[in-house]
């Protein structure tokens, strides 16, 4: 630790790490405000979203900074991608530990400028305050969709498929593999579970493509169980879903070939950041062009039935029985 | 501690708790979603900031709850109010450590309740975490302002007047009261000055009064010297202030009485969260008009001159010594 970010003062870490983020944007006023402009679009509403993440909670407090700063960000836009908006600015709220040094800082900026580039969204203000608790990173982001158009959980219909983008439960076992859990696997896995755990893959592609095609959308934190909950709930229905077709990646599949009861634990772990769609059967084909256009996996898994609740199928259509509905880091 | 917030369970306390203070706001959907729908009025644009408050640096970790919720939403008002923009919609983060408890939870709730109420912002959004460090509460607020409008702190011209809000230096004073320090004041001094160190009073009525007419307003939250400094400087100009003109509470104004050098510290210290502005001399009974109509007090401190940088003026136009330039939690 040679210099202390604390030493180099706020002004001066704002000037010199977090204004070039903002660089982009003109409402952010260079970061020397109080407050930033934006200027909504013409026949638009705004999504408003804020998630936190705390070392210790919800990421490592050894993750190099800039997968930190990619989930921060990232948790932030798979919310705005869940209901179908395009990402425009963010705020950042950043809770430093006196422990925290300049190359960390450079690291943390970098790893929010990758994410930035990536996802076309800009840092327009933030708050930079000291505390003797671990760091806290705070994001908000705000996105556009058409004017009456938002996705929300809430319009599932009874007869809708349900979809899952990407994988499921890879991060609770990347949380695992970085706690040091053999988990039997090769390095490779290990590493590409771990970052699945570090840096989650917001379906900014895909989100804003799903407008008019889908009925009920949101993504999948709390477990792919539990949010599925959460839809049904919201949409007054229940949904079903048949385990063998909840797609695995490799390392997760040899998990469960390895043992059958961790499909459990991968149903209702947390931190997938996947999107999980519902649409009307007749939709099928435009579906599977959409997710071909936004290049990302999509796979049918279950139904929205009439009645309440979740159950999953397993092999011959038995209920599989679920320890936890979800997972919860509060 | 009855019921441990943990116990309680974040879905709970959100449902039990925060979610009435998103009723009268359609786009929070009840906070039962991931994120809030804004729809921005046409011809407006949007005034974004975000500000965290930490317990034992911004606030003491014993004030009252309600209190809390005061000042960490009016922080950001305050923000909003020096950018002459109306309060809309916040959203409100909060890193619980486990020691809070439900009647806690229920005081900081009703602190929210009364802002709220009194400055017309709702709620639609945030994020409810666990932390092993201090309670932390990061609030994002949106203000509302008529197109291409918004107040900044870098319109100031040389030959405008320099107004301030209400008083100068009462949270300063009233840190010190809240820490044991007798300052020579009676009971009701010291409640007064403390109660100005834990909530902020935002002028929320004078800001948006302020559009068309004011050149430059920011809030004074780092300090009056400091603060008039960053205006100075974005406004590429000098401020001359007269120290005698400041305005003081009568504690303030016996503290200075009883010492001297206490002035000094009463011009650079923190959280005053008045309004610090420039306008035009021709703009004078306007001014005063304004303020009357916000029941805001207002007062001439100085002007603005060619050049850069703050200078304060004493008895007989002599340069005060300041010794520090403000003041920074970071």
């Amino acid at each position: 630790m040679t210099r202390d970010a604390k030493r180099l003062g706020e002004f001066e870490l704002i000037a010199k790490y977090f204004a070039p983020l903002a660089r982009g944007e003109r409402g952010a006023l260079g970061l020397t405000d109080d407050a930033a402009l934006f200027e909504p679009k013409a026949g638009h509403d705004l999504v408003l979203t804020t998630d936190a993440v705390v070392a210790g909670v919800h990421f490592l407090e050894n993750d190099p900074p800039e997968t930190i700063a990619q989930k921060a960000l990232g948790v932030n836009l798979s919310d705005l991608a869940a209901k179908g908006a395009r990402p425009r600015v963010y705020l950042l709220t950043i809770a430093l530990p006196r422990a925290v040094d300049e190359p960390w800082i450079k690291s943390f900026a970098a790893g929010l400028k990758r994410a930035q580039a990536r996802f076309g969204i800009g840092l327009v203000g933030g708050d930079t305050v000291a505390t003797p608790g671990p760091l806290t990173i705070s994001v908000t982001a705000v996105g556009e969709v058409p004017r009456g158009r938002m996705l929300t959980r809430g319009g599932a219909k009874a007869g809708d498929d349900i979809w899952v983008t990407g994988t499921i439960g890879d991060a609770a076992l990347g949380l695992r593999a970085a706690h040091g859990e053999n988990l039997r696997l090769d390095d490779k896995q290990r590493a590409a579970l771990i970052a699945r755990y570090r840096i989650p893959e917001p379906r900014s592609g895909l989100g804003p493509r799903l407008l008019g095609v889908a009925h009920a959308c949101l993504d999948v934190s709390d477990g792919l169980i539990a949010d599925l909950g959460h839809m049904a709930a919201a949409s007054r229905v229940g949904v079903e879903i048949a385990v063998a077709d909840v797609p695995l990646s490799s390392p997760a599949a040899a998990a469960v070939e390895a043992d059958r009861a961790a499909v459990s634990e991968l149903l209702t772990a947390g931190d997938d950041y996947e999107l999980a769609i519902a649409a009307p059967p007749a939709k099928r084909k435009q579906m599977a062009d959409l997710a071909a256009a936004a290049k990302t996996k999509l796979t049918r898994i279950g139904r929205v039935v009439r009645g309440r609740g979740v159950v999953a199928r397993g092999a011959g259509g038995a209920t599989l029985p679920l320890s936890r509905k979800g997972f919860t880091h509060f």
